[in-house]
């Protein structure tokens, strides 16, 4: 693991709280995108060598609501960069994690990913993520 | 601010959470601190320019013995780095941010810390540090 890619925070409203995250920052997201196939709405900011990367549910059913309908809005998952995401899903596996994607997906911001299960990381959902080159 | 310092994680026993973070980032906790003041234990992890802390509760009463109750094992803080922290604490009350510290105290690794009350940003608990010289 390089460094820490991104942390993803679950919010109700991206217009809201760009706003709050521009305040709290002194800059402005530099980024929307929207990634259909997890039904998320993503802004980015950068802030040092990390982004932080809000996420704003687009369906009912996408894991963002569910997440904020059981927590409210927070902390979702902080992710890693890697080299080599196969190799590390694998390394991962044979140290006891559990992986939710045995083969990566793509994911916002031209990157493959795959997720760590939290009950396997101290509560943590971690994300690998590789850029696409 | 400069950049994020650290992300706080609350974990039910240090010892078992180093082996796991030793085996997902691959190397072991740099460092081992107890906060007294804030009845915690502490260890420290490095991933890129940022730092990964445990946190685990000494006593029955400190905020992480409390958070672990509510709702379990998970991330508790992202910590920003900044360069004065009296500062950052007026300029963040003026944007409408609630400042738990108004006045700075003394953190775990040589830092003077304050933090915002999560219900002013977005169900995250956001610690200001800046480094004692």
């Amino acid at each position: 693991m390089n460094k820490i890619e991104h942390i993803g925070i679950a919010v109700k409203s991206l217009k809201n709280s760009n706003e709050l995250f521009n305040k709290l920052f002194g800059k402005p997201h530099y980024k929307i995108e929207e990634v259909k196939s997890e039904g998320v709405n993503t802004s980015f900011f950068q802030v040092g060598e990390n982004k932080i990367e809000l996420l704003e549910a687009t369906k009912d059913d996408s894991p963002i609501a569910k997440f904020i309908e059981k927590k409210g809005e927070g902390i979702h998952h902080i992710a890693f960069d890697v080299d080599d995401i196969v190799a590390e899903i694998e390394r991962l596996k044979s140290e006891g994690f559990i992986v939710l994607n045995e083969k990566p997906k793509k994911g916002a911001d031209n990157k493959l990913v795959a997720f760590l299960h939290p009950k396997s990381s101290n509560g943590v959902l971690i994300e690998l993520c590789q850029e696409i080159k």
